[in-house]
């Protein structure tokens, strides 16, 4: 069982807003601390037996990897591609909301994969589940929930199936508890050097965890049979 | 593996739109045919082994059983209750839309399953797909993406897996194909008695089917582990 | 120039949850403060000038007006018709919210509406506001948006002009602003006598406000040429 | 009182899909015959008095104006920029939807204009209805109804007021008719050239000219106090 995060882009330079780089990237046993030193402490080995995951970043298709606009190491990590999803049995995938819009970086990925429907149906099956991100300035307020069903509907487009976040008492503390994925809500703040700076709160990471893992079960119980 | 399919009401009287009577039933064993002779022909077994199908109704909390409002045959189907959302490995449940929103029926119902979220969260994992129709008078026009993504609204509250219609060609027929569950278009015609009559067209029942049948797949693969 | 407030239901007992008790009545010349006295204060001019503002209540289709589940003074206030709205140049309507969709009372009352469109689209230009709340025992986590959206399905339905939250920084401090209608977030606290207690915060307050004033503005400039 | 029709490109090559071409400018006094000749036939006069209409084109932010893939006179629409939505009264706007999502082309086009929420509220009061078109290869199925929703998500986080197509009977007969705005159904065909082609039906080209006076309408009762 294979499953990817993959994160639009995993860590914005300070101009373009931070907050990707707190994204829930919700069990790891990969993942390039150096890069993503600033997310929450992440269990060395997922509880979901036999899955491994993997985090790509989505690459800007207008900006690129246009130097001094990423945080340090956040270029290390590989680029998501067609082919990365064809080999996922689930995508967890997300990034920065745009006024109620998924940002138009992802929906260019989304673009890249339209040949997947329209030739054999390659994504049909897979488990797809999705995060966000909204408010503070340039982002609107609210929003996220139409953001995170259009990533539901990509899905079904694929004939994927769509994993939420299962109903938890941390729900009742996360600002924006909705059982579509993690939404890391709130205000940025700035760091000694101007940058802004967001990260997921308590209940945040309790419900990126508890996606993370409801969406590992449904995928394990679809894809891994005896093998 | 237990497959419900619940329809708000499933025939209503000419006043109130006929639709209910037609919509799709994806696949069934044990339906009751005299109840719904008006259906198109169902496969006597489903193609999806194992799978036992029983078709309820919901009871309009509202009117009940007002005689003369439903027809002929209709009151025979089994009354939904939570029970019987409980019991079942998938529930594919639908009726006719309102201008955008689930009929208040069918809401009702669902408020009636509120204690199953609050209460150990007892229908995590079930499958839930959805149908609904739209067009004509009273009905307004469109709105029914929005009244299948409510249902997956519903389902994901509650931790179940929504499954949508998966890609196929006949999509490029159905005027309201989407990926989200079977809608029911078009205007309704008149039969000899006055009532209002609605069917799917060829290319919506091959959807419905291909629904069930897919929502049978992923709850067999879900729920069927050897025995 | 002639604004309704509708509220589903304007207090609900403790069973039922209170949080109608405090929605938002966004300005007011006219309330009946014996039975909205735990409202927060509103000013008995409205700042719109010409603004008359009546607060409504929709009556439970299924309950009825059962005795013992309403607060005290709760079913002095009027009751909400097709005539009403039709006499009206706005109308700001809300009720909570029910896992992703309007409570089945308000669906109920916008069935009742249904004539206007196929017979003269006589609400057309009428300006249409929404509010709502979610959260806490029942309701589900979220789906404030896709419920204000879903009232904004009706008013487009019936060519009305939905007019939402303009901008502004008290959105910054409102766990669930959004432009499309006030929503009241969090948790109800429990009174002495064992009732669920809901406010709206000081940020809900502001924003209700300006949304009121922002819809009378609108209905104006819209309505009231020169008389 | 300006009126700007702002198309995703207003005319796209074969293999990125035509039906930019025929997107429903509503009406128009100055359009560019050359470039939209293959456009129903237009009004010369706008029905509404002082409607000033321009219509505009997005500019593709990753591949800009790459020669051979835009049908000939497409080019010669001027380009969409933040101070010509700031200059107008009224925008409608529009283009292909993407599997639910609008382009990302417009997505980036909205990003340019962000700084106008957080910057004064620039955008507040000016009026905003929506187009798009769905289906066919690489486009999904459905889905419109989300990105036209996602358009007046747009509005309302501007403080505009968002004007859909009102109820008439043309909706009776266009495919995909909604009270959000007009969208462009079925399947392309094939010219001559191996050009994919797709027009608006009778239908809704109706209502393509039933939303643009409607929007003509309630933008002059906001903007021509008088003047």
């Amino acid at each position: 069982m294979c499953v990817r995060c993959v994160r639009d882009p995993p860590g914005l330079a300070p101009d373009r807003g931070c907050e990707g780089y707190h994204l829930p990237l919700m069990f790891d046993r990969k993942i390039n601390t150096q890069t993503d030193s600033q997310l929450p402490p992440f269990p060395t080995h997922t509880q979901v037996e036999g899955a491994e995951v993997t985090v790509y970043r989505i690459r800007d298709p207008v900006l690129g990897d246009a130097p001094g606009t990423f945080d340090e190491g956040v270029l290390d990590a590989p680029i998501a591609t067609p082919e990365v999803i064809m080999q996922s049995d689930c995508v967890i995938i997300g990034g920065p909301g745009r006024q109620g819009r998924m940002s138009a970086e992802v929906s260019y990925f989304f673009d890249s994969l339209t040949e997947f429907q329209t030739n054999g149906c390659l994504l049909k099956g897979k488990v797809g589940s999705a995060f966000t991100s909204v408010g503070g300035v340039g982002r609107g307020y609210g929003g996220h929930e139409a953001i995170l069903q259009s990533f539901h509907g990509f899905f079904l487009q694929h004939g994927m199936i769509p994993v939420g976040v299962p109903p938890s008492s941390a729900m009742e503390d996360a600002h924006m508890a909705n059982p579509f994925g993690v939404c890391m809500a709130g205000k940025p703040s700035m760091d000694k050097a101007g940058s802004r700076l967001r990260s997921l709160s308590e209940s945040e990471v309790k419900l990126a965890y508890s996606q993370g893992e409801w969406a590992s079960i449904i995928t394990k119980q679809l894809h891994d049979d005896g093998d």
